[in-house]
């Protein structure tokens, strides 16, 4: 059995540490799968989570188990990578040590890919009222919030009461906002009616609230109009130009219009986990790392930050953002530029962003989608979304199940998803 | 659109509450489908649980979507059919009214079925440290801690401790006890050994401790011998004659021996839920409430008890015993016998409990079945208890869904029900 993982180093090669097992992290470990290095993955959860996902989970679509998968069943197959459940509080870039809740790691490369937050611009009271979506937990949060105001709903016998429960206000237009918006208005509108006998979801009323002069800002012009209007077809008030001023139990303030609801939820800003922080390095506005071409942080070429949390101008003066793709081609290349450095080769080329287009769904059966020229919207950019998403999720068995279960449900509305889970004591 | 349900009352139509969405209480719903009445079901979760399965989702087997089900979504197409999502806090017998955190609710006729919960024998402290296996909760607290102690004993440099922290302690040697230490063994023994590098789980020590002289009492002896026997096989020790004297963060008392375990788990006991104290009735030992053999309660015609909350000896002098198919006759026969009081009939014959057998699965090829004269052990019981199972479970998604994820984890020994899910703070 190998040793266990400490500062008392028994084995003469190098170690790579990775902290993180999203898509940066889980890609820089795959390609370190053959390289002559023992690989240590530490994250602070036992699973991945197919983020993009996310809002389907938290409007009751998919179940968690859908979209997540334990990292040690991603990476059990590579025998020189152990899998460690324990949550960084340091780094020690001189003495080049990890320290954990589940004790130091000393390593000889390091690779950070903790990703990022939300971020309520200075407003962080509002997070107990109006939570992101990130993890799998504050997905299975916002699923019971909406899910018990639809509860409380049908108990009340006030109609002022039932209709500010059946409010449901999504702050940021962006795609998780646009995506979480649509998703609201299909489970009120179609899945919850027959199930519900004192008050109406298809009543529900649903508020996309976005800043900006536009939602979908990252998307051309015409493709940002067509989602608000297919958004409004479906009945979501899409308010651009409006600014949250206050959020509380009871529901948000728009400047001195109070609006009740039985849901708020936060989908307007990220900001970089505390790499920065551990390291002692520069960060940008949102708190990430900032990193050469390279990838590595400046003075420390065994310190690589990849994926969100990191800063990056790549080889073409590309601003890389911040999307499941260019996590995975960062961590793609950080493994390989490891795996090239710990075999004698020379500095790889530098980093090259490839952007391979832009998706946010729109509902149960619409879609846009922009890659390069190519322009799709409707119920062919929804297919063409679906087939994506399926395929990339992680593991045959989850892309069966995300497959069967969204079928199914497409056809039956199915419920099982449905759940109100309380959060259990321990 | 109907009324809200209150203590005002504007339908003509007598109502009928019934409290508790498990087996008794659903059976009763469906009884009351097509009866001159409105039906309301109130339940403080939001799902029915298939409790007999719990345990695979404590194991990590299958996942909670995979045994739970929306309550609406199995009565959505009642339309004379209500479900509330509140905990009843009272019940005034003489107003015939039901108090609960969502309201007061008035009744003309009352159905409880509420279920049990567990008794630690006046050792309360010890449920903190020892969680039973009711609830849908219950299973997923348990799989995080028994996923847990194999994560904290792969961090662990200390051989000792990670002994420690892989022992797994079940109290109680009824079928829930068998069921979890079998299904734990299983999991250390193939399922976990290829994700981890520093623990081995294949060396798990897994005790199953029962006080009485043999596991398994209500079978008989040679069938308890046999799982006794199997058990071994799978590298369990099952301890009987043992009492807990102590139960604490790390571990467990057997007199004055101790044992240090990762994870203990409870199977020693159940208690009917307050339905006696609310209704200030008489109850057993066991805190369930005395009915007749037509399962009201004395003196009180309009008050049915079913299910593990009813002490009930039967019109053939049986007395009932807490099994899923009892509680589902009880609840049948309470529906019908309401239904025929509403159309004006005469009292139906006494309540008369048809014993079905006894279903004990030992872990992933066996099980011991006794129905009547037949007796099936090994591979021909698992078969026969999983076909029992899946035939049994609710709705045909959830039938699909079931009967799939066995067949292919038995492949594949997967790994999707493997996820730690903090409790949310919400």
């Amino acid at each position: 059995m190998p040793q266990p993982p400490s500062t008392d180093r028994t084995t003469p090669r190098p170690r790579v540490i990775i902290v993180g097992g999203g898509f940066a992290g889980l890609a820089a470990a795959k390609a370190l799968r053959d390289a002559p290095c023992d690989v240590i993955v530490i994250d602070r959860a036992n699973h991945h989570t197919f983020q993009p996902l996310l809002y389907q989970v938290a409007t009751a679509a998919l179940t968690p188990a859908d979209i997540a998968w334990p990292i040690r069943a991603i990476l059990g197959g590579q025998g020189a990578t152990q899998v460690l459940l324990a949550e960084v509080t340091a780094i020690d870039v001189d003495k080049r040590l990890v320290r954990t809740t589940g004790g130091d790691f000393a390593y000889d490369l390091l690779v950070l890919a903790t990703g990022a937050t939300h971020a309520y611009f200075g407003h962080d009271d509002w997070a107990a009222f109006a939570p992101g979506l990130k993890r799998l937990e504050d997905a299975t949060a916002i699923r019971r919030r909406i899910l018990i105001a639809f509860e409380r709903a049908e108990l009340s016998a006030d109609p002022v009461t039932r209709q500010a429960l059946t409010t449901f206000v999504v702050v940021g237009g962006g795609p998780t906002g646009v995506e979480m918006a649509g998703a609201i208005a299909d489970v009120a509108r179609y899945a919850l009616p027959p199930d519900f006998r004192n008050v109406d979801p298809a009543q529900a009323r649903i508020l996309l609230i976005e800043a900006g002069p536009r939602i979908l800002p990252s998307f051309p012009e015409g493709l940002s109009a067509h989602a608000a209007a297919s958004l409004r077809r479906m009945g979501v008030e899409v308010l651009t130009g409006s600014a949250v001023t206050g959020i509380d139990a009871a529901g948000v303030m728009l400047g001195r219009q109070r609006i009740a609801a039985g849901a708020v939820i936060w989908a307007a800003g990220v900001q970089a986990s505390p790499a920065a922080r551990w390291l002692g390095a520069e960060a940008d506005r949102a708190g990430r790392v900032r990193v050469g071409a390279d990838l590595t942080l400046p003075g420390h070429p065994e310190v690589f930050v990849i994926g969100d949390t990191a800063a990056v101008t790549d080889a073409a003066d590309v601003a890389v953002p911040g999307l499941a793709p260019a996590a995975k081609q960062m961590g793609d290349y950080a493994g390989r530029a490891i795996a090239a450095r710990l075999r004698g080769a020379s500095n790889p080329t530098p980093f090259r962003y490839r952007h391979q287009g832009d998706l946010a769904t729109i509902g149960r059966k619409s879609a846009i989608v922009k890659l390069g020229r190519l322009t799709l919207t409707g119920f062919v950019g929804w297919a063409f979304w679906g087939l994506v998403h399926v395929y990339f999720l992680i593991g045959v068995r989850n892309r069966v199940a995300v497959a069967s279960s969204w079928l199914w449900d497409y056809v039956t509305f199915g419920r099982r998803s449905r759940l109100i889970i309380d959060p259990a004591p321990d």
